[in-house]
Parts: C-alpha cells; structure tokens; sequence
C-alpha cells in the first residue's frame, strides 16, 4: 500500500507515464508517510469513446 | 459524482454505449438527484474468456 | 454481466438506491441486449472528504 | 458476490486463467461459505510499462 | 502483480479472509506463475442493500 | 479525466489527504497536460486486516 489507479485518455507516451508516477510516488510518499516501494502505480488507458459526460451526451436521434 | 462504471463484454457499438449512458444518467438524475454535468459513465469491456462464473468453469482436465 | 459500479457521496436511503438500480438495470437491458438476471449494481459511497476535484483544492498553508 | 478482480501482466494463456479461476473459486467455496455459481472471477491484464513501483522507477533524466 | 481484490457481502471473520486469502495466492502461484510475496489480495465489503441482482430488484411501487 | 483512485490504510487526517491530492494533481497536469478541473482524485481507505500481501499470510493452523 498504497495503491494508485490512474484512468486516462490513451495517447501518453511510456515516458509521460513513467515521468507521471515518479511524481505522483513523490507525492504520496511525502503526504501519506509511506516509501517508494511500497507504492503502486496503475495505468488504464479509456477509450474517449467509453468515458461519457452525462452533459456531453448528444440527445437520442429520432427513432434511436 | 456519481461516477458510473459498466463492465460488458465487448461487441456493442459507440452508438449502443452512448444510448445507454444518455438512458443511464438520466436514471441517476432523477433518482439521486444529482446533475447530467456531475455523472460520468466508463465502458469498460472484458473479453467473455476473462470473466468466469464458478459453476461454468469446465472441470480440470486430467492432468491439467 | 454487465456489471455496474456506481459510486456517489453517501446520503441516499435504501429506496434511492434501489430505484436508481432499476432503471439503470431498465436502461442496459434496452441498450445493451442483456438480460435483469445477468444484470448486477454496486453501490460505493465515498465520504465528499476523499472525493477531490483538482480545481477545488484549497490551496496549501504557509509551512504546510 | 463474490466478485473477484485479477489484475494481472499479460501472456498467461485462456487455459491458464480457466485454471487459476476454478481452484480460486475452490478457495472462495471453502473458506467464505458461498457456492460457484455466485462467484465471479474477472482477469484484466495489465501491461508491465502500465504498472511501475515506487522504488523501480528509473530517476528522472537531466532536463526531463 | 499479480492484484487481487475481493468483494464479498460482510460477516466473514478476519480469520476467514486470511484462510480466504492464503488459497487464493496458492493457486495463483501455482497456475499464474507468479510469487507469493508478489501477490496481494484485498477484500472489500458490499453491503446486501448495496448490490442489486437486475431480476432480484422489487417492482417499483405505485407513485414511486 | 483523469481519474485517480488511491487506496491506503486509514489513518491519514483530511488534511493529510488534501495536501497529497493537491500534489498528485499537480504532478499529473505537469506531466500527462490536463488541467485540474478535470482531474479527480478518490482516497479509498483500506483496513489493514483486508489488504494481505502472499508471503506475509501467517501459515493455516492446524486443523484450520
């Protein structure tokens, strides 16, 4: 522990991602008092398509 | 908030997820009260051979 | 599946949640192709103190 | 329920899952008293530059 | 890796979970290929009025 | 998006919680180019009895 889950857009580079998780164990191992090996960090790539905002949500075509 | 996440296996089109996330936050809207601009919806798919129901696992081969 | 995880502040009763839960079951079944019994909703409730929104972080203390 | 999650690096075969999923539901039978058919197991692969440890990150590099 | 998590309802004993989890790492070393000391298992506990079955949900009642 | 969800043992302060929020945000809006309104950040706290890791399990007693 702890564990991070970090659900974004796909298109960062393994560099933008590495670079991401460096901070964020950062982050966590100065706030939370715990040490780099023990923290974990997830990367799940969503799909734009597959994460909706409900007032993004165009209304039902006719018949739809 | 809320924030909604619907695991399926895969096959449906962006328009079938995009008619049942409009048909689910408004679902949530109503029945929480919250806002369409407060509720997202994540698709998530899961291939049908990574998700298995205890009683329909076939029994180990022989062996196996 | 499908399998829904909606996660909210807490506050709702029971009956919220159970009337939210079947017209989101009403709304993937009619989408998605799928059946109520193959259906399944998860309730998470998340205390509003660790649920954070980066643009309404306080900013930090001095020394803090 | 239960509703079990494995996340998991890629490579491990159909069979292997199918495997690793039944004695993990025998474990779950046996010791949480619940029986197969409530018991789920889902495998979501996770790829190894997606899933990084605090203390094997590499330093950043000079200018990075 | 690899990450278990668990979500069962309440009522099993601490006792239960750690019988539970040493099983469940034993077969994941076994047919994943993996460590014990590489596998972690998390258990979380879902309220029965937090997880609706879609056929299990009541009828809504008249007005509701 | 993004999304970050960090599970940990309880024990941390709202402030605590706070200040690791406000410094994984700006870590992630450095480095994945977000903003902060669209970056939210979920503490799931973990009981120690829950979150077991493989080769820390104590061995079944006898009879167990």
């Amino acid at each position: 522990m702890p564990l991070v889950r970090i659900e974004l857009h796909p298109g960062r580079t393994a560099q933008q991602k590495t670079d991401c998780a460096r901070a964020v164990v950062e982050a966590i191992v100065k706030h939370l008092g715990t040490t780099p090996a023990a923290t974990q960090v997830i990367f799940v790539d969503v799909d734009k398509a597959d994460w909706l905002t409900g007032d993004k949500i165009p209304p039902a075509t006719p018949g739809g």
